[in-house]
């Protein structure tokens, strides 16, 4: 838990409204929606898709505009794709940034279904000069001093990939409005941040994308003095555990019977497959290798288990995924500016009764 | 918002779990599921349908055992039905109780459908002396030091009314696992922990129902030393507006431009229908009567609307809910140890640029 002081009322306000998935949702291997982190910048807008249209413009030979039905009349690729909020974890920072204050839960793994991006890009035919495209929602909000629809920057290559998807369902059903309705953008790997919700347009740009979400937004700044650091990215990687027991209703202290126990849980990377996941119950000072589970699809979670000999009295439970980029989970968390990246491993407090 | 001193880590815990419904979904007449408020008191459990049965026992000539099939080939029964948590505004008191800390967005109003209660227990034949009925559900923990399975109790001319549901849709789709999946009792104009989630067994008591969410928690209680206090029932008369224009991120202040703004809202009551709300722009000095929509069905809120012209500078916007039995919505929070039934007038600040 958080030990850099109380959460201030303008938190309260994000976390009353965004929500985490409760860990115990690690048991489904797609994330119901309503159980799916939720994390909106402004207000949800509301959208008619009678009249919604997708506009395709900026440094492109032939500007497209679509609607809802052109889209779902060219091809239909559906995909698991693991999706986390870059500020996960922000709350048990020290001292805590100030902005929605995230524990643990800030993931979901959705099927989410629509069209390839690539083959529209290709289609409007972008300009020799092309560097980066911008995705503009429809949320429209105030945010350091900016005012502002929503929009995200991404480099030309990356959005050319073969993999990023503008998805119209979420787990076969039409997005909810929550999660994008219409049409949201899909980039698998990448934090929540980049997968623009309520997508109304996207501009191919032959200049540097310079708009507020990654310019001024999800950079990792290491001090306050570094006022440009460096663009948040990829998800770092990460495991969680489902929390084995029932719980106590607050404070959340787990209680467990002595004997064998199987603890589960996922683990993820935006870096590459997961190639181990390690087990704690000592709080990290022992650690035994967690059996994995099948192989996913490329930017799904992981299931993994350890079948753990409960021993009476308390119990720090761990776990520490790697990679296969060999990058493993820090034992503590690395501090910044805004929070972001937190993927230093989960500790979850167990009591266990004889 | 909140000026009862910063949210403590147990509380953060808890509003990352549950989630308020963003007010900007006020504009929707049915609550989508995700977007309806959620409190789940321990985990939510896992059920499988195709064993999950219903068990109806306690003083009754017939116990029945039910399986989802059953319960399905009988009556059915749809309804709009806005539920609230009995702890919605707790965060607005001074003192605030420790407990979900909920602002103002614990509601929704969504169509739930199954079969009506009543039929099923006179086939089961209460005995003559049945006093209570008894409610349990499958979530399971530890609260106020009794290890329980979530159960509530309700009086047997309350749990005889005719519009009294076992809920086994939510919106047309079964029930979300976090919305009480495979069924769920639904007791309309009652607040939300009435409404046990995950059912699996219904007592009829001969005897007054003693568990602890009736005996000790959801007491309204003046003072600590009132240990016994009185028990929380029905919804208290309630308003809620639709903040217009748009939000900052943080602080969530909202930004308007000057001129004609139709300020929408919704209201309801346990008590009897709505017959006023009134809207004022000056934090309470100065009321108007809204518009209200049309007669909704019996327990579902009752759309509103007030043609503001916006000036420019600061200004509170409030809504005051009147219902049929006279109850009106109270200026200022009438505190309790527990923190429920806190129904005082909403206040949102909006800055008016010209």
């Amino acid at each position: 838990m958080n030990e850099a002081g109380a959460i201030t009322p303008a938190e309260l306000d994000l976390a009353s409204r965004n929500h985490a998935m409760p860990l115990e949702a690690l048991r489904y291997d797609l994330t119901p929606a309503g159980l799916h982190y939720l994390l909106v910048h402004y207000d949800i807008p509301e959208v008619d898709p009678a009249t919604w249209r997708l506009e395709i413009d900026g440094a492109v030979g032939t500007p497209l505009s679509l609607s809802l039905d052109d889209l779902r009349s060219r091809p239909r690729v559906s995909a698991p794709v693991t999706l986390e909020c870059a500020g996960n974890g922000r709350a048990l920072l020290d001292p805590r940034p100030i902005s929605q204050p995230w524990l643990l839960g800030a993931v979901g793994n959705a099927a989410w279904t629509g069209t390839p991006l690539a083959p529209l890009l290709r289609e409007a035919g972008p300009s020799e000069a092309a560097v980066d495209v911008g995705f503009a929602g429809a949320d429209h909000g105030l945010e350091g001093d900016v005012e502002q629809d929503y929009e995200r920057g991404l480099p030309m290559d990356e959005a050319m990939r073969d993999d990023l998807l503008l998805a119209y369902e979420m787990n076969g059903h039409p997005l909810p409005p929550q999660h994008g309705f219409p049409l949201r953008l899909i980039v698998p790997g990448w934090y929540g941040m980049t997968s623009v919700k309520w997508l109304r347009r996207i501009r191919v740009l032959d200049s540097p994308f310079d708009g507020y979400q990654n310019v001024r937004g999800y950079r990792m700044r290491a001090t306050e003095d570094d006022v440009v650091g460096s663009p948040v990215e990829r998800i770092h990687v990460r495991s969680l555990l489902l929390p084995p027991g029932y719980p106590s209703f607050q404070p959340r202290v787990r209680h467990v019977s002595a004997g064998r126990v199987t603890v589960r849980g996922r683990a993820w990377s935006g870096y590459g497959p997961i190639v181990r996941v390690a087990f704690s119950a000592d709080g990290g000072a022992g650690w035994a290798d967690a059996e994995l589970g099948p192989e996913p699809a490329p930017h799904a979670w992981r299931a993994w288990s350890f079948a753990w000999d409960a021993e009476p009295g308390p119990h720090e439970l761990c776990c520490r995924a790697t990679d296969a980029s060999g990058a493993t989970q820090p034992l503590q968390p690395e501090w910044n500016v805004g929070g972001y990246a937190n993927n230093a491993v989960q500790r979850v407090q167990v009591e266990v009764a004889p």
